[in-house]
């Protein structure tokens, strides 16, 4: 039995958890270690330490794990990377934290079946990675994907850019090992691509943000690799004309890999960083759409682009095609840019919401208008093909050692709540990817309504009766 | 308050469902409204009548009629088209029917947000025809799409020949009104196309037979239709080279719209119905595959067909390719008149494995095994891209009135029994896309394990606490 840290080393107080880490091989104390555990990328950290950090190196700690906490009534968070954005991850006082990002065999790539088998703390560019030596990728691709696990993409359901052409996380997951609240390890769902035995357990694990069960293992659907991308940059005098060909492009018929529409503010902060000048080329009220296609060669992906261009070029001040890898490079740089340049200028609340197609451009404009009532700077980002809108809250008052733990301004409460209202009124949802965490509990009931919230408790006792899996996070 | 048939008129006695009919519209206890739902396209009828057939005209009705199942704890099965193979909505003694059908209204098709709104008896023809008039299509495509309504492929999770490329009826739906056992009506889900609020309700009620509440009203996402079809027929000597050739498309990076493989016992039976000279060409040990691939464009089309022609010309016999309608229809006959062409021989068992698409063959070719080994004629039909096996087996007496009361011959019933089992232990399934219904319940247990099935029960009873809904179903 080896620890990284015992309580006698780091001089702290063990006893509470003595029954749980006599039987684990890398478990922590360390002030470090617990401080690490209350955040994620939200920037809002959970209150009060948690008691310890279990670094689980097989299924087994796992169960132990879960039993231990079960049995003494122990809240129990499951951390991937940390990388989540709704603080579904963040654990407080007194929590028993299960860090699975040990577990990070990718166990087979299958090119004939086109599956992977993964366990639960595998990267997910490093899956990707080994799908594409066999010509085969994984879809879902969050922002996140350099950093983030699998456990964690299952955990949210995370979307991405491929999302309205390839799927999201749901729709790549074929079959969980999940651990059970009480240390059992059941096995859901199946290898084939398709299968209807029984109710639909793996849609019910995935997205469930570690409350209703612990993914371990997953098997994932790999899909072909695309041969060949081409990109495209079309600019806009204003965020409704960019809103209006994005809908324009998803009525035509073409379904495109990559549609993302960036607005002129967060055109200015990319100008600020990168030395670009997209913000000059369109105004501050402007926008941009960078968009790609994929193909099974060069000339399909092309073709496919022209047919997209040829939709936006009536309906945009420019539009730029390329099948260029450079060139496209630069012109995605208008994308890639955006959430590095605005968290330059300070703390910054990632909100994620989501609409029906055709209220893309009120929903930008709202969140505009809604920046404008609060006196907040909001910068906005959308995956346009899917509705998903990302606005950016810039919190004032910078972003030093220790800033995360201030807290959140009134105007940028007001600001955010603000954002949630739009989305419901125009017949949306509060996280269209990051998932509700313990941020979004009222927005989330609020949208769900009573007797759906009710249904959710209800179906969490039949999974987790104690109630110890991620309770911050339950509705 | 109209009845198309009363108690009184029909002589019948009523006085067992005095309670429910007197607020409804449309219900009847004629012997042969019973008699028919008792009945769906498996071929295996419930035993005893069913009290009443109720027909709602309205979600009030529904409501109702399941409020006084649930206080009088009386068994109730949803119906649509009747057109299941699994016994999920076949209605035995004394069960209350409650027949969906006349809900039957497309509320609304739209264009930009590329959903359609829709009640639970619209026919899936009707809704993709609808579509059609906006340049769109509703994916899903089960057998009996001419037939079957929305509410019954929810019930199922239908999936269709197009299921590997544009994803089977889960995928489709994005948000579902459900009234539940206690008649409260809920919305589950949402109109956007992405959207992780809560947990995955519409997963939980889309393949669930009825057992966890009333599938009312359903918003479902519609997909580009795609411009043009290319179609192609290649023959093979033997089924493993079908197969073969079937697994290397897949393996290619093409992705095929349809992709079918049809077996040489079931081309023999094609050849008698069509005149065709399909088992001439393969021999009876051989078999075809028929193949579609989809595009923006007629050259588009033919680009994937011609990619996918390429794979399987040195794996075939011969290879035709097409991009006429007239002989593309031709060339489907092989796979459309299959099931017909079996029916004809007599009354016919549709069977429905899937195994990961490397084990295709050895399916395959364990089916015709199992025929030989228990003396029965089965034909095979496999949707290739997702390794789902159609096994028909024909069952031998003929197919006259009254024929399905007889009880299946023990060589049939043990040719299902090992079919079944070649499907686990080939890694797959017993059910891909019809549903475990009351005819699969033990082969499903046996696929899911006691933990999962206990699970199940769980959510069962946490939806449906007095156990009125589909109880011949759940498992």
């Amino acid at each position: 039995m080896t620890s990284t840290t015992t309580g006698v080393e780091a001089g702290v107080d063990t006893s509470l958890v003595d029954g749980l880490v006599a039987d684990l091989s890398d478990w922590s104390v360390e002030p470090t270690a617990l401080q690490a555990a209350r955040r994620d990328r939200s920037g809002v950290p959970a209150p009060g330490d948690p008691a310890v950090v279990v670094r689980a190196r097989s299924v087994a700690e796992v169960q132990h794990t879960a039993r231990w906490c079960s049995a003494t009534r122990t809240p129990l968070v499951v951390r991937g990377a940390g990388s989540g954005l709704a603080g579904a991850a963040t654990a407080g006082a007194g929590v028993v934290v299960l860090d699975l990002s040990r577990l990070d065999r990718i166990v087979e790539v299958d090119p004939v079946d086109q599956v992977a088998v993964v366990e639960a703390g595998v990267v997910t560019a490093a899956l990707d990675a080994a799908a594409a030596e066999h010509g085969l990728m994984y879809a879902p691709d969050p922002g996140s994907v350099g950093i983030s696990t699998i456990g964690g993409n299952i955990a949210t359901n995370a979307g991405g850019l491929r999302g309205a052409k390839h799927g999201v996380t749901r729709e790549a997951v074929l079959a969980l090992d999940v651990v059970l609240a009480d240390g059992r390890l059941i096995h859901v769902g199946r290898r084939t691509l398709k299968g209807v035995t029984g109710y639909d357990l793996v849609g019910l694990f995935t997205g469930s943000e570690g409350t209703l069960g612990v993914v371990v293992g997953a098997t994932l659907r790999l899909l072909p690799r695309p041969a060949a991308v081409a990109t495209a940059l079309a600019t806009f005098t204003s965020v409704a004309a960019a809103a209006a060909a994005a809908s324009a492009v998803v009525s035509s018929g073409v379904r495109p890999l990559v549609l993302e529409l960036v607005d002129g503010a967060t055109l200015g902060a990319i100008d600020a960083l990168a030395g670009t000048a997209l913000q000059v080329a369109t105004g501050p009220s402007g926008a941009v759409l960078v968009a790609q296609t994929d193909g099974s060669s060069s000339a399909a992906a092309r073709g496919e682009l022209d047919r997209l261009a040829a939709v936006l070029t009536p309906l945009a001040l420019t539009v730029e095609a390329t099948d260029d890898a450079a060139r496209a490079e630069q012109l995605l740089t208008a994308r890639r840019a955006a959430l590095p340049a605005v968290e330059r200028r300070g703390r910054v609340l990632i909100e994620d919401i989501a609409v029906p197609l055709s209220r893309l451009a009120e929903a930008v404009e709202g969140v505009q208008g809604i920046a404008a009532q609060t006196g907040t700077e909001i910068y906005v980002l959308a995956h346009a093909a899917d509705g998903n809108l990302h606005p950016l809250i810039a919190v004032p008052g910078g972003s030093g050692e220790g800033q995360d733990e201030a807290p959140l301004p009134p105007q940028v409460l007001a600001a955010a709540d603000a954002v949630f209202d739009l989305a419901l009124r125009l017949g949306g949802t509060v996280t269209g990817e990051h998932g509700v965490g313990s941020l979004k509990r009222e927005h989330a009931a609020r949208e769900l309504g009573p007797d759906v919230v009710e249904l959710q408790h209800q179906l969490k006792a039949v999974l987790d009766p104690s109630g110890i899996l991620n309770p911050h996070t339950t509705l």
